[in-house]
C-alpha cells in the first residue's frame, strides 16, 4: 500500500521516547513505555502499538497516568507480592513486575505478582519473552475493575471486562506466545469492522433483545450490544467460568473489585502474573525439549486446507517482527495521522 | 423414573469400600477412591462416579492400578513439587497432593504440584472444596499422555489428550466449582449421544475429510473423527492456546510427555494443581466479600430467558449434591447394572 509509512523500530523508539518525557514521564518510565508499545507494533499488535501513544500521552498530560514513580508493595509472602502500582503505566510497571516475578521463581520454584491500578497494559504479549529468555514461563491475566461490556453466559447484560490471557513458554526454539481475549471478540475489532462498515464474521455480540448478532451497529446503538463470552450461544459457560478465573485471580486477589474501583481509575488495570522456573523440577534443558516436543505434534498435525501449515501460537508474529526489525514497521495512514499528531501535541517531529 | 435406585451415600461407599479393599486396595486406598467416586455422584457428574467403579476394580485386579504405595517426590523447590504417583489412583493421590499444596501456601502465599502417572483421577470439581473449605483457591488441569483425540485448531488429526480444568473459589456463600473440557465436547458425551441415536447439538467433531460434524458415528468410524478445540470452526485457536497451556503445564512441568509414556500407562494422567491462599494477601475474610461481589454481579445479570436465571459455576451441582443427600444418589437402571456386576466380582452384595 503506497500510502504505507516504514521506519526503523529504533527511530520510532526514540521518538515516541521524547514524546513521553514532553509529557513529564521520566527518561526510565519513558523508555519502558516507549519500547513496549513498538514491541506491540514489530509482533503485529497495531491496535496496541504506537497507534496509543496519543491515549498515553493525553493520560500522562492531565495526569490520568503518572509519569514518575514506584510501584507501591501492599502485601507480600515469600512467593507472592500485591503491588498497587498507583496509575503508573502498565507498560512500566509489568517489566518489573516480572523481574520481580523470575526472582521469587528461582527462590521458591513459582513467582507471582498481583498488581492493581496500572494504567495502559497494551498488549501482554509483549511482556511474555521476559519470562522465556530467562527459561522460564509465565502466566498472565488482566481485567478492569471500571468495564463491564462482556455478559455471562444466559445474560444480555454485561458484568465482566474484556479480560485477555496470555501465556510465554520456552522451547528449544523459539517462544510459544499465546495473547487472546476470553470473549467471543475484542471492543476493538468491533470497532474496526465499525469503520469498515462489514459485519463480524460470526455471532459475537447478544442485542438488548436477548439475540446473538454479527452487526457491529449495535455495539453503537443507543441501548448496546455487549461481547459474548467465549463459546458463544452453545458453549458460553465455559468462556464465563474462564473470566471468573481471571476476575477472581486479578480482582478478588488484587482485593479491590468493581465496588472499590473510583471513577478515576478509567481504564486502570488489574494484572495476575505467575512465573514457573522448570529447573525447580527437572534439569536445565529437559523443559524446553519436552516443550518442543509439544510444539512438534502441534505442527505435525494434518491441515484440513493442506496449503495452510497448523499454527503454533505466536509464530505469525514472531514472523512479523523478524520481517519488521528488517525492512521497518509499516505504519498505516490512518496510524500515521495520530503519530502527526503526537509529534505536533509534543512539539517533537517524527523521523 | 421407576427403573431408578435410591441408595443413601454413606452405604455406597461402604460397599464400594469393601468392593475396592477385595480388590487389593489398602483401606485408606479404598476409602479416598471410594468417597470421591461417590462424591462425583453426588455432584451430578454420573459419568464419573460410581459408574467407573467397574474400571478401577479391574484395573486393580490386573495390577493397572496399585492398591497401596505413596507418590514419590521427584523433585522439589520450595514452593513446588513434582511428584511420580507410580500408578496409583488419583482419586486417592490427589486428596495428598492438594494437602500439600494447602501447607505449602500457608508457607510461601501459593502452593504447586505436579503429578505424573496418576491413574483414574474421575471428575476434578470432587477435589476443589478441599482447598475452597481451607479458605484457598485452587486451579487445576490434567491431561494424558497416551491419549491424543483432541484437534489443534486447522487440523483434522489429533494431537492433545481431552484436557480438564478446574478451578474451585471460596467465597461468602457457597464455593465456586467449575470442572470444564478445553474442547467442544467430551468424549464420554460423544459416547452417550452415539447410544442414544442422536445427533450432538453442535459441531464438535471434525472428520478425517476436515468437515466439521455433528454425528457421533464418525469418531467410532474406521478412520474415526476427532474433538475440536473448544472455540471450534471459527475460534478454535483459541481452545488450541488453552490447550497447549493445559500440557505445557502438565507434561511439560513433569517431565513426561508424549515420548516418554510407555504402553503401560494407559489412561494414567498427569496433573498440575495449585493453591492460593488470599491471606497473604489481605486480611482473613477479604477475598470472600471481593468473590462473592462477582458471583453476586453474574447472578445480578439480566436473562436472556427470564425463565433461566443466570448461572454460577458448581451451582447447580451443589443443589443436585444437597438433594441427594436428603433423598439418596439416583442410580439409572444402566448404571446399576454395572454396580450388580462390581458386586458379584467382589461377592459384595449391594447395599
Amino acid at each position: 500500500m503506497s500510502n504505507e509509512k516504514k521506519r526503523s523500530a529504533e527511530a520510532m523508539t526514540n521518538w515516541a521516547i521524547r514524546c513521553l518525557e514532553q509529557q513529564g514521564a521520566t527518561n526510565e518510565v519513558a523508555q519502558s513505555m516507549a519500547s513496549h508499545l513498538v514491541a506491540g507494533d514489530l509482533l503485529g499488535f497495531r491496535t496496541h502499538g504506537l497507534l496509543r501513544l496519543r491515549y498515553n500521552l493525553q493520560a500522562l498530560a492531565k495526569g490520568a497516568t503518572k509519569g514518575a514513580g514506584q510501584p507501591e508493595v501492599i502485601q507480600r509472602r515469600a512467593a507472592i507480592q500485591l503491588w498497587d502500582a498507583d496509575l503508573l503505566s502498565g507498560l512500566y510497571v509489568l517489566p518489573l513486575a516480572i523481574s520481580r516475578a523470575i526472582d521469587m521463581a528461582r527462590d521458591y520454584g513459582t513467582g507471582t505478582l498481583v498488581i492493581r491500578r496500572a494504567q495502559h497494559v497494551a498488549a501482554l504479549a509483549v511482556y511474555l519473552e521476559q519470562a522465556t529468555q530467562a527459561g522460564m514461563l509465565i502466566q498472565m491475566m488482566c481485567s478492569t475493575p471500571a468495564q463491564e461490556v462482556v455478559a455471562p453466559h444466559g445474560a444480555k447484560s454485561a458484568c465482566f471486562s474484556p479480560n485477555p490471557f496470555a501465556i510465554g513458554v520456552p522451547t528449544a526454539g523459539q517462544p510459544v506466545l499465546l495473547d487472546m481475549s476470553l470473549s467471543m471478540t475484542a471492543a476493538g475489532k468491533v470497532r474496526t469492522a465499525l469503520a469498515e462498515g462489514r459485519q463480524l464474521p460470526y455471532p459475537a455480540l447478544i442485542t438488548p433483545t436477548g439475540d446473538y448478532s454479527c452487526d457491529p451497529q449495535t455495539f453503537v446503538a443507543e441501548k448496546p450490544s455487549v461481547l459474548a463470552s467465549l463459546g458463544g450461544e452453545q458453549l458460553g459457560y465455559k468462556g464465563t467460568g474462564l473470566n471468573l478465573f481471571s476476575e477472581f485471580w486479578t480482582l478478588g486477589l488484587s482485593n479491590y473489585g468493581r465496588a472499590d474501583a473510583a471513577a478515576e481509575d478509567g481504564d486502570a488495570n488489574t494484572v495476575w502474573l505467575q512465573v514457573v522456573d522448570p529447573t525447580a523440577l527437572m534439569t536445565a534443558g529437559a523443559f524446553e525439549r519436552q516443550a518442543q516436543q509439544l510444539v512438534n505434534a502441534v505442527k505435525a498435525a494434518e491441515p484440513i486446507d493442506p496449503n495452510q501449515p497448523v499454527r503454533v501460537p505466536g509464530e505469525g508474529a514472531l514472523a512479523t517482527r523478524e520481517r519488521q526489525l528488517r525492512q521497518g514497521i509499516s505504519y498505516s495512514a490512518a496510524t500515521w495521522r495520530q503519530l502527526e499528531w503526537c509529534a505536533e501535541f509534543c512539539q517533537q517531529p517524527l523521523p
